[in-house]
């Protein structure tokens, strides 16, 4: 299994994890519901961190919780274990081996907090730290780049979350109803988006001299601009920075002049009106060379390239939007004739304390 | 005043600062003992958002609090107020007029949280939307690039943090009596700093081609890797990348080969011995251009390059190590011939919704 085709395996194991575990999940939102939760604590690394905002603006979203990535290093270099016994603590790592992130769940349990593993390890050490565990069953994940695991975890999230939230039907993601069937929706929706590499690839290509870049998201997408950033410095060695639209402006925007790549995620939904003028602003006032991912053709046009993803609920939009990002960041890996499989200097468990 | 004159006026803006906002916040610290407070939240943008991270690990050391780091995009964009009854939710904005944060503060106070801003404007809508003013008072700040409003910010975390802690001694910081002595002992130290300026400009100048770099911190000092990152981008077209160290080591790392720009912070305490391991490989294994900002003489020797700043409580490291990053910064910026005091693109005050 190389990296190319773990992409390609996305939208099945999405299939197989959303009928796989969501009866799992909804026993698990059971034996929450009659506890007194006040916040959402999330640890991970690395593209488990970007699986964690999506968790941060999801629970948000749909608990009103308030939600906060935890700081690790608290517990493993200060020797502080936070007070979490009104929280729900969720570890999410791929491997289950990280042992900061084990360090965060197994303090939370001894004090009496609810505790969930998200990882593709189900005997891992984060899994037996964890009273609940989602495997998410991605299977072996061999490139050092996490793909399938990463929307895995981004689908984990959403499954638990639209559990959780059955009955707190809101204007975000309309009925409980709807929201099990956005999630249904999503498996055909990511071979869609995966359809279009011929586009991506030639696109990609043409940035093969990349060096540097912005990448813009805002809301539930900034997430994916997390991870975008991410796969392009570890596979394609691009230093580039990523931001929600609203921090961009305070101070990085500097960074910006004619030519300067910027990739800005912009899909339908709340946050399109507000990307949408960042953007024209960035073509008109500042000539960047824009690349986006939109469902929407007006968008697209904007830039001067862009990736065309299908419509899905705004809520779900990062499993979707990231894919043509992971494979812009592998065809301009293969441009620049870097090995995707083998990342330099990165292992694929990191061990942080 | 211009920038470099508003860096040298930190030491005076914390001393006054220290001297008469302590009894304020020792009343609002007496006003909150009893209320039951579960998390903290923190709204913020840019620089202010860095002082939000030093909260987040402060508050977390001295009262096991969790912190969360709000999503002002869930409010503003997506209509949703978390709920926030029990929790402690403090603003951070030199201007006190960034829409998003002051829509935070107002929706908690609404749902009868604890609300605070942290403000250099005391007339301000933050001020007004919030129950609880600290008014840093650093004077008007006319550079864009925040300085002293960002270390005054800080230090009005660690007041606060101390005067909520009174009685909570612990592993951290020492006693209170040691905590209130390390916040006075400050002043002096900040001015120590900055008296090395004549040494960081030379430094800086040697590196005015910089276009690039990674810029790495840990525990408290994460937030000084963030806010010097964002002084270089800002002020000098840096494209310069923070991270945790141990984010670094999940992904990032493969961006760095022989003679890539690092910048380092890695003051005396717990911290110290994972950061020196990780110099050390980044120096041997890879190479790098490292420029370190240390109290130890033996960690500024692992570099090609480094800061001095004197030893002060780790627990209070980012007010002083910030200071030599803010030199480094602006003397890189006039190396390259461009105006620190009005960087390009960007407003004092950007009003993000």
């Amino acid at each position: 299994m190389s990296l190319h085709d773990e992409i390609h395996e996305q939208p099945a194991v999405a299939r197989r994890l959303i009928t796989e575990q969501r009866p799992v999940i909804e026993r698990i939102a059971r034996a929450l519901s009659g506890r007194p939760i006040d916040l959402v604590v999330i640890a991970a690394r690395g593209s488990s961190d970007h699986a964690a905002i999506y968790g941060q603006y999801l629970f948000g979203a749909f608990e009103r919780l308030p939600v906060a990535l935890a700081t690790p290093a608290l517990t493993s270099v200060y020797g502080v274990v936070p007070r979490l016994e009104r929280a729900l603590v969720i570890g999410i790592s791929q491997s289950g081996r990280s042992p900061d992130v084990v360090g965060v769940i197994a303090g939370a349990r001894g004090q009496g907090g609810a505790t969930i593993a998200i990882t593709n390890a189900a005997d891992s050490p984060l899994a037996e730290a964890a009273e609940h565990v989602i495997d998410v069953a991605a299977g072996p994940e061999r490139a050092v780049a996490a793909t399938k695991t990463y929307t895995a975890q981004l689908i984990a999230i959403a499954l638990l979350a639209t559990a959780i939230g059955e009955g707190s039907a809101g204007a975000i993601g309309g009925s409980t109803a709807d929201r099990w069937a956005a999630l249904a929706a999503l498996p055909d929706a990511m071979a869609e988006a995966l359809g279009t590499e011929d586009t991506v690839a030639s696109i990609a290509r043409e940035r093969a001299a990349l060096d540097r870049c912005i990448v813009l998201g805002r809301g539930f997408d900034y997430a994916t601009a997390r991870e975008w950033a991410l796969k392009l410095k570890e596979l394609a060695q691009v230093g580039a920075d990523p931001y929600s639209a609203a921090d961009f402006m305070h101070g990085p925007m500097a960074l910006v002049e004619p030519d300067y790549p910027v990739l800005a995620i912009a899909a339908s939904g709340a946050v399109l009106p507000g990307m949408r003028e960042l953007l024209e602003r960035l073509r008109d006032q500042y000539r960047v060379d824009l690349v986006t991912v939109s469902d929407d053709p007006a968008v697209r046009a904007i830039g001067s390239a862009g990736l065309a993803i299908p419509r899905v609920a705004e809520w779900l939009s990062p499993v979707v939007s990231i894919l043509p990002a992971q494979l812009f960041a592998y065809h301009v890996t293969q441009g620049r004739g870097l090995d995707a499989e083998h990342p330099r200097w990165i292992s694929k468990v990191t061990l942080t304390h």
